[in-house]
């Protein structure tokens, strides 16, 4: 199905504007950037860039979204016509999937007609803003379970069917081992995991029986989920049960246990026992319920025992949002690249204008990233040392040296064409796990996390308040 | 696309453990229900039956999804022929698309054969929970609203562009006035929205440039957005420059400005006054920047002039979740039907056993809900007097007569037969907004809202206490 026409009608109406002002053919420059960490975190990890290639790839108005703009009585017949010839010429720059990114970055650049531009703004801020919300929960909670394998298992609270599925994979990108949704996994080759839900065995005449039923049908993926009654009481009893009567007398691995309810630590430590004492020390124990990473970091202090856990609300449905916004920079005028900017009462809110490179900066001995700046297309970035300025408190800075710098956004289309290999997930998923490890634990800690500097070039700041003196200048004379 | 595969991984495992045990022809009942109110609200109002039906009416396992099952060497070849030949056959009871239900009570009830109701659970719960928030959301807005129109406008914060468009339909039912989503529009045929976007005024020359421009291309629809630079000493003044020199010269209506940052309260006063003065009293105010139903509730109180409202974030996107659950509550034996429960350490998530029906009492002069009863599916209840019994402190009791009664789960499908005619979304939409009519303030309230009356008849709580003493004896026992 083509998609075209998820873009807000006002990013239409200003459309059909430039296209009447003869502004069709101006190359302008938009940026993604975001204001604020979500969970009230140290960083955001940029996803969603696979999702806007292909709404890119599908960019067309054919007969059908022509006919119904036509109906809406607002659009003329010259415009309308210009859209249905109108595919995607412009250059995309981007971070690729799974960088650890920071508030007011650019994290994708377009440079396209101003209609075009214009147009793709709501798909991709609904693709980054989704993608890096998923990537982010996730790659908090697995950071946090350390070695322990976490295992998606949202969809069910997920923001309807296809955005569990997006949700699915960008949770893999951010580092969990597989997922409960099949399609998910046929869809990406994402591994499917999965034990069993409190239904088999109230279903059952007993909790035996429902154990014993599963462990005969799935042998080899035989997680037994010990809480629906009672864990300690019934759950691990029978558990252990069925593995001395079926499973192991027929030479099958007892694969473990998982529990979803009541006081996690408790619990984990008393089955280890249990098991153990009853010679399953190779039985894992998966909890889940709701667990996110600082449930996790505090069943960890605990001493709980975790093998596994499955995470589902925190990632797939997390209370978050990302706040991604798509700003104009700069608009190009006789071969001229003109910055612009939007000036606010509120000083976060006001933009970086012009057209911009991030370059992040890492430490040639640690590999730690130092900090990035945002800099003018066309500015140099020492390699020898560099003073590196607090994005608010200017007063604070951090001399550099002893570096090795990075540029962040990378080509993704030129002149239209799709010059990017996505890389596989699995590819993307460990690229994500590199970019986290590059962090100081300052930066990635859950609590009041330190915060990393994003610095402007002094070119770039000098542009900025230009701007913003002239726009006062402009208002006071009116 | 084929969807079926939207199923946890573990539905599939249990479902050759059924089909290997001789269970496949068992009919069993699940319910979805919900256990708290998202938003620290009085209600929810439910949403997704739509999604559901195109799920069911879909759901089908063809060569690519088998292919696929096989290829994870967990499927017997019989259990995948099963599920090749598989489509439903069962029943479905649901509340219609925008009935207000409350925690704990089913809002959909499948009757089906054991295999395909475990199947349905993960999507089935995916669209009651993403669509019941987005509409519950949209209702508190527009409720707090009263007769200011409100926009959606959350498409670019959405999860996923497809959440979005979803999101935009369901925001409609909630009593949103139509959507920026031009998608939507098109697909659903809702009223399609939008002003203009700060990028309009900062790629122009100067904002009177821009507003002049987009006049002239959009005459009848022309909202300026005015607080690009500054709101009173630029916006307006340049708004009201250009109704004057173009819009009132050529015969068009000035149709209004939209502020979208800063002091809402103050600026809308004193944009009143601008416009008045300049003689446009008809020129509208559209308000935005985050809004939600507190917001709303303040600015109002305020003094605010507001004659239409633009929210996007807090519908599409907001940041809540619901926790719709789907637990089996009874199986057929034998032609009897066997009341099943899970038990839980923590007394709210114990479920209610059997095939159930739910009934609200109308006050006959009122037309005020006066509260519900779950009862069992053979249960008469009287038309004459009635004790409601508060849901938790079972002490608090309410006696009701002069009353009249519904019963809220509609049957969806029959034998497998769809056999529910889907209201329009315009009926849907005043259907929801009557039914949020019915609700005593006490129960909408933004603030502590008063937890509205969930009885259990008599007959379900003694079996419900009694499967718990059963449960807790077999646990002793063992």
């Amino acid at each position: 199905m083509n998609k075209t026409l998820m873009t807000d009608f006002y990013e239409l109406t200003m459309a059909q504007t430039y296209f009447n002002e003869n502004k069709k053919d101006e190359i302008v420059y938009f940026d993604i950037f975001f204001r604020e960490n979500p969970f009230n975190g140290g960083y955001l990890v940029a996803c969603g860039l696979e999702e806007t290639i292909n709404y890119i790839n599908n960019f067309k108005f054919n007969d059908q979204e022509i006919n119904y703009l036509r109906s809406l009585n607002s659009f003329s017949d010259e415009f309308l016509d210009y859209l249905k010839g109108l595919t995607f010429k412009g250059d995309i720059y981007s971070v690729p999937d799974g960088t650890v990114v920071f508030p007011n970055e650019p994290v994708l650049t377009v440079k396209a007609d101003i209609i075009t531009a214009q147009l793709l703004e709501t798909a991709l801020l609904a693709n980054f803003n989704h993608g890096s919300l998923v990537a982010t929960a996730a790659k908090r909670i697995t950071k946090e379970a350390g070695k322990i394998p976490v295992m998606e298992f949202g969809a069910r609270r997920a923001r309807g069917i296809d955005s569990a599925i997006e949700a699915s994979k960008n949770a893999y990108i951010g580092g969990c081992c597989g997922t409960s949704n099949t399609y998910a996994g046929m869809k990406y080759n994402i591994p499917v995991l999965g034990t069993m839900a409190h239904s088999l065995v109230t279903e059952a005449d007993s909790e035996y029986d429902a154990f014993l039923g599963y462990a005969k049908s799935n042998p080899n993926n035989c997680v037994f989920l010990v809480d629906t009654f009672d864990t300690l009481r019934s759950g691990i009893p029978n558990a252990i049960k069925v593995a001395n009567e079926y499973l192991k007398p027929n030479g099958y691995k007892f694969k473990g246990i998982r529990i979803d309810s009541g006081d996690l630590a408790y619990l984990s430590k008393e089955a280890r026992k249990m098991l153990d004492k009853a010679g399953y020390n190779e039985a894992t124990i998966c909890l889940s319920n709701g667990l996110n990473e600082h449930t996790i970091n505090s069943l960890l202090e605990q001493g709980a025992v975790i093998d596994s856990i499955g995470a589902g609300d925190n990632i797939a449905a997390s209370k978050e949002r990302v706040g991604g916004v798509y700003k104009l920079a700069a608009v190009e005028k006789d071969n001229q690249i003109i910055p612009k900017l939007k000036v606010s009462n509120d000083t976060i809110k006001t933009t970086n204008p012009g057209y911009k490179k991030v370059y992040r900066f890492y430490d040639k001995e640690t590999n730690y990233a130092l900090g990035d700046v945002i800099t003018l297309y066309d500015e140099e970035v020492s390699d020898i040392e560099y003073t590196l300025v607090h994005p608010q408190e200017t007063w604070k800075t951090k001399h550099i040296d002893n570096y090795v710098k990075r540029e962040l956004l990378v080509p993704i289309y030129k002149n239209g064409i799709l010059i990017y290999n996505l890389p596989t997930l699995k590819e993307r998923q460990d690229y994500c796990t590199n970019e986290v490890n590059t962090l100081y634990e300052e930066v990635t800690r859950l609590t009041m996390p330190h915060e990393y500097y994003v610095d402007l070039s002094d070119k770039l700041r000098e542009l900025k308040n230009n701007l913003i003196n002239e726009h006062r200048n402009n208002v006071k004379g009116e």
